[in-house]
């Protein structure tokens, strides 16, 4: 087949570059778009890539990570502040490509048989749109629901909890207010979130659609998610779960780190993801004093500064192959930021963690993985070396963490098909096939009053209330007119 | 692993047969509970039999089957009559087995690891819930959609269409006040279908549970559905679609039946299943005297009697193989009465098909095969010789059907894995991991009133309520003091 890949930068790139490295070495012809600057994008072995002109260089891109930092200080850029800048950058991303009409009408002549993208930020989608491909999406959700809505999923407030407030299944009646009130936001929520992009949308379409129909017009919904982490929800035979889809992809460790991985107390790794790479000096010399009282090597991924000296057993990359290092049996605990990749990384490969949630739904995923006592978590804004040096003793020392993680790694494995293998299987579908039509659900021919059967249950009521009414009007005459009859007599 | 089979009896048989012996066959230690007399329940190769006494008799059951050519003539039992009569058959044959201390407490000392039944009739749904054992479900599903309670699946009314309405996923008002008006029935109808078993239940357990309960229990629903055939609808990670399980469950064909496969213009397949095996008189000399002009040769089950000669080209044969016959290469065209095994079977071999539905939801599956063009729908009441012989040469020389039935067999057989081979992985995955406790949703903890959370839309009322009128309340004070002072002034 020929299959065009609209990616999203960052971590998420890591799984879309492994299917589509993967598709490629099968033979299919895969074609690549990217910005000529980015985080992490780049050429594989097994794609050609297309790439456009950005108006920002890569040390805007290195300033804006730097910037990230920030999280971690005390006083700092409003969140709504660097939300508008990290949204302006996607959106300066995503002008530049779809109104890039040269690399538009290139694409339009290579006639592909499918697009598999992010719709995160709904680039691809939109593209898709305009030259009329089925569309193959991967990713880990959409924080305002907007996925599940799209791909037609029922997501009931009273069990289906909603992004970022931590809640589980099992909800107490407080809980599920909240919940509820969430749920009845989300649609605004949406529209506050896909907003520039809507604008984007109806300019370059030249049509009045939104994101939302764009996105309800997907094919096949891959979805990085899997119940070891994730709780039982409603799903549609087109959203195919695929958690944990890189885990086999890896590499042989780098030479340089081989000294690092052996030695019989093992070895941490620590990172905190593509978006922090830094750190302000009053945390890192925290950790810095933790990782001198412990045995363990240490191998960290950080790009700032460091003040003061680096412990023997501590060793800065600029980045690191978590995955092979985790894969390693040398690995004996992984201090992580509980973003889903690292998560779902290090369950595949069984390392207990110590856990300090950033942002986003990370303490979503932390306390989690944390409920299921396969790890610690930490507040990394209160963190002190005793803390630390504690939790990776336990973590390390205490069997039942390991053994835990082990649990929830065969049953994260026990799958029918190898989530990698099963993401190319219906990608492949796609591209057969031309589409999924005969997975899609028909939930988008109706609006919100047909789908909830409002309307309906107005006309059921109706006819009952006027039952009811005549009912008791007849009743009324004929006691009426025995009661007049009784008098008479 | 160790695993109790409680089967049902009929065409829902043949699947849990092929279930269990390849389960066996990989080296499970399988044993199937059967009573003594049955349909077409017996032995097999990979598995053993513990059988149990039953107060009916052999001929009993045939009176039972050839009494069900009554639906096919004009004047005969009620349709009440008949169900209750079938119902009371089933009864009887659960509770010979639930009642029999020593066959139960001969199962109770074999530690099975798991459970694999049809709960349509819940016979083994109920032993599970006695010994403590985790449930694998295959079926086809529940008229009531207790199947679909039970697993937690929602069913919106508004594009989930009803049992036996014969409507699609886009309805329009009318249809959709016939569909919910068919949901909010439901559970009265489920009361009404499993009362006598809820009474089993009380009786067999020794404690208040209903059927209801004992099936929300269950660890994996294993659906003989597939969307080729089916609508789009919301499921849940347990519920595991598997609808085509025994296509590739194939023997030789047997000598005798090799002449009558051969040759230039093929052969036809003419079942009408398990339940029907018999006609009346002026129905079968219709289908005799349309055969008699076709140049195909036809094998037919059929175990009644036939008045007048029987034409050269027909075999009549008490039982047919019939999955082996369709994947033959000459197999031209399938009459069949389009219950939910011979449309996947002939769907499978990509045979298109002159249907004629007998009851159930079998008018609901011709619709859908014959709307997709791979066959044609007759009504066997009022069926003429013409319109047989009209209807076979159509779907045997208009070569459209033929294109679309294969376009869709091509589309049903494009999955990740074979429905056999799916269904042995979940068996044994809840042997594995004694259950599958991480993929049941939280729905059965929830009320009706807490799951469509209507206590937390009556309190955020109420709360939007006592914010108005206050509102409105101090409006009027302020406006009223203002009106006093202004009088003042």
């Amino acid at each position: 087949g020929n299959l065009l890949v609209v990616p999203m930068d960052g971590s998420h790139w890591v799984d879309l570059k492994a299917l589509a490295q993967e598709l490629g070495r099968r033979g299919h012809r895969v074609t690549v778009v990217i910005p000529e600057f980015s985080i992490r994008m780049g050429p594989g072995k097994y794609y050609d890539t297309v790439t456009y002109p950005v108006p920002y260089t890569q040390a805007d891109i290195d300033s804006i990570i730097a910037a990230n930092k920030d999280v971690l200080e005390k006083s700092t850029l409003s969140f709504t502040d660097k939300f508008r800048k990290i949204a302006s950058f996607l959106h300066s991303t995503a002008e530049s490509l779809l109104f890039n009409a040269s690399v538009i009408s290139q694409l339009e002549q290579q006639k592909f048989d499918a697009m598999l993208t992010d719709p995160m930020v709904p680039t691809g989608s939109l593209i898709a749109r305009k030259l009329g491909i089925p569309v193959v999406n991967l990713l880990r959700g959409i924080p305002c629901l907007m996925d599940m809505k799209a791909a037609g999923c029922p997501s009931p407030p009273s069990y289906v909890p909603r992004f970022m407030t931590g809640y589980t299944d099992k909800m107490t009646f407080r809980e599920r207010t909240i919940n509820t009130l969430i749920a009845l936001l989300e649609p605004l929520m949406c529209k506050l979130f896909f907003w520039h992009f809507d604008n984007i949308s109806h300019q370059f379409l030249g049509e009045k659609v939104g994101i939302a129909e764009v996105l309800a017009e997907s094919d096949v919904w891959l979805l990085r998610i899997d119940m070891t982490l994730e709780l039982p929800r409603p799903l549609m035979p087109n959203t195919i779960l695929v958690g944990g889809i890189n885990c086999n992809v890896r590499d042989a460790l780098p030479e340089d780190l081989l000294p690092w991985v052996s030695g019989e107390h093992g070895f941490i790794v620590f990172t905190l993801g593509s978006m922090v790479s830094e750190m302000p000096e009053e945390i890192t010399s925290v950790f810095i004093e933790a990782f001198r009282q412990i045995p363990q090597k240490v191998i960290w991924r950080f790009t700032g500064e460091i003040g003061g000296s680096i412990p023997e057993n501590v060793k800065i990359m600029k980045w690191v192959p978590q995955n092979d290092l985790l894969a390693h049996p040398g690995a004996r605990a992984f201090i992580t930021h509980a973003g889903s990749h690292g998560l779902y990384e290090g369950l595949c490969h069984a390392v207990p963690m110590v856990m300090v949630p950033v942002s986003a739904e990370q303490p979503d995923n932390a306390e989690k993985m944390a409920s299921r006592g396969a790890g610690i978590v930490l507040n990394i804004l209160t963190v002190t070396s005793e803390n630390i040096v504690q939790a990776l003793n336990a973590v390390i020392n205490d069997t039942r963490y390991k053994e835990n993680v082990k649990k929830l790694s065969e049953l994260h494995k026990d799958r029918p098909v190898d989530p990698l293998e099963l993401s190319v299987y219906w990608t492949e579908f796609v591209m057969r096939h031309k589409g999924a039509k005969h997975l899609k659900p028909a939930v988008h021919e109706l609006n919100w009053i047909q789908y909830y059967c409002l309307d309906v249950l107005a006309f059921l009521f109706t006819i009952l209330l006027l039952v009811v009414v005549l009912t008791v009007k007849c009743l009324k005459l004929c006691f009426g007119k025995l009661g007049r009859k009784r008098k008479q007599d």
